[in-house]
């Protein structure tokens, strides 16, 4: 494959935005050509794509609703968007060259003409796992640990409730907790994930929330003295049977709501009441403002991965044919971990 | 009246415990009596109350619901709790002698034993109005105080909106808003307490809640740049306008949720998940906490009382029979500013 060669580039494209319950002929897979040169004078980089990340927020881009956007939105007949790894072809930008590796926003596409690479991070530490990049090394890494160590004032010995717990985000906080000496608990979709958070993950106990008639009587079983801090993935039912467990002066810090993503109207919640008569703090973050603190992140979390102390489960599905189907899969729970998708081996 | 005298005691009495809204009927006036002194090494004081404080929080103790109380439940058959303004006929502790005038929680009677004398506050400013200890120097000030600075860390030029704007706490806070510069509106529940917010207390704007069919519209007319700062006194579908209409970073400061104590299932709140769009802070707080601050508000209100910078607005009536109405008055919104019963002048 030579430099400047015109080569067929399948993709991912939005057909429009989407109401309710995203399926997989929302999107369409197309082949066009790219050249594999960037314009001369564009500043601009040229890469092929190597893994992408699918996550919960995407589907918030996939609808345009003022105020309720992670992100800006997809725009319908162009690729999706989202994060991942990608190696650079073809440079005309002062700090990319080629053969480096880099992560960012990336189109969900076989290789992306990228013409404001500022917003790529080159990959540094390339003795771990690169598809660690689209999660643990990424967003969803960066989130675990500003959620947990920011928003959440976690001290030794607290009980600490996670939901969604295998997924992206939910493995890593429910680890750093264990780190930190608190008592986990967290919460699945499937026996498998439990197993998972069980026996993998070093949580103290989980349950499998659709086996749970009562959301509120399976918390009084696993917190019989409450719940200091909730990691708030789902929203929805889970929240109201949080609010009647939390202790007093109890932390919600608010991730995401992946129950309420494709409801038309969302679900009420009930139960506010409490976070005056139990002094709750209950704060939402987006972890774009938060992206300085990377190097911090990555200072904390390389040597626990050298050394073993943090495992992260990955689902993995090959070709980027089957990336609207690993995508829609995250709102069903089809997903055991982080879900990637490999577009191409280096 | 001689020291030791047995007199009668016109007493105020809840039924029993109270489902839905409280009906005058559900308190009961009745007449015992009281010896006018403290059995000897006892510590108690007995006291002459003067000034009986209506409180919001009041609908919480007639229910007995774990969790949902704001400080303990009211004992049917007992008299009603809560608090006031009283002079100390007699005393066996020694903080307190014969003729001090105290604040803190006394019974809905014209005489109260009181055995716990600790928690009583002797009233040291005598020479601003006394019946300001039920309101403006008493718990709805210090709440308006500490909600307002601590938990809304407010900026000048911010805009704040303020539901229940002319009750107790939100008259103040309004007030403390416009002192620190920022764009003021407070909403109420009828013209003539628009009048007041707009006229007296110098809010920017005000609006009559009851005549808005559309909670968001009316918030996006007088918040087109959107809202910084929310203290939220009353819940249910004004939560979820404000929610429509916060701004990033947003702050919530939950005071109070007044439309929803008298429902057995609260309303449903659907517009939570802008918490994570916008990044909002949302924290309860019970004022129980902070009473270590008095001393601070009373630093800071009383040369702003002496100057005349700020006002506050009381509704009165007579006499401890017309108690029981006042107190449900509150949850129809009847009252216009801080209302107090007076059983007796000093």
């Amino acid at each position: 494959m030579a430099k400047g060669e015109e080569v067929s580039n399948k993709q991912v494209i939005l057909r429009d935005y989407v109401t309710g319950f995203p399926k997989e002929t929302d999107m369409i897979l197309t082949t066009k050509t790219i050249k594999l040169k960037v314009p001369e004078g564009s500043k601009s980089v040229l890469v092929k794509n190597l893994y992408l990340s699918c996550d919960p927020y995407m589907r918030s881009c996939m609808t345009k609703i003022e105020g309720r956007n992670y992100v800006p939105p997809f725009t319908p007949g162009s690729p999706i968007i989202g994060m991942g790894v990608a190696k650079v072809l073809d440079s005309d930008h002062l700090n990319f060259k080629e053969g480096d590796l880099v992560s960012g926003f990336i189109g969900w596409e076989e290789y992306s003409l990228i013409t404001m690479p500022e917003g790529l991070s080159k990959i540094k530490n390339t003795d771990v796992q690169l598809s660690y990049y689209t999660g643990l090394l990424g967003i969803a890494g960066l989130t675990a640990y500003v959620g947990f160590y920011e928003f959440c004032s976690p001290k030794k010995g607290e009980n600490v409730f996670i939901s969604a717990a295998s997924g992206a985000v939910g493995q890593l906080v429910g680890q750093f907790a264990k780190i930190m000496g608190c008592y986990v608990v967290g919460s699945a979709g499937s026996n498998e994930k439990v197993d998972l958070l069980k026996n993998k993950f070093g949580f103290d106990a989980a349950f499998n929330y659709k086996e749970e008639p009562d959301l509120d009587a399976a918390l009084k079983r696993y917190f019989p003295e409450g719940i200091d801090i909730y990691f708030e993935n789902v929203g929805g039912k889970m929240l109201d049977a949080v609010l009647e467990n939390i202790r007093d002066r109890g932390r919600i810090s608010v991730c995401g709501m992946i129950s309420q993503y494709n409801l038309e109207k969302p679900e009420g919640v009930h139960n506010l009441f409490y976070l005056i008569t139990k002094q709750v703090r209950m704060e939402g973050f987006l972890i774009g403002g938060y992206l300085h603190l990377f190097p911090k992140y990555f200072d904390f979390i390389i040597p626990l991965i050298k050394e073993g102390k943090i495992i992260y489960i990955e689902d993995t599905v090959e070709g980027l044919e089957n990336a609207p189907g690993a995508l829609i899969g995250l709102y069903t729970g089809r997903n055991v971990g982080k879900q990637v998708v490999v577009v191409a081996h280096e």
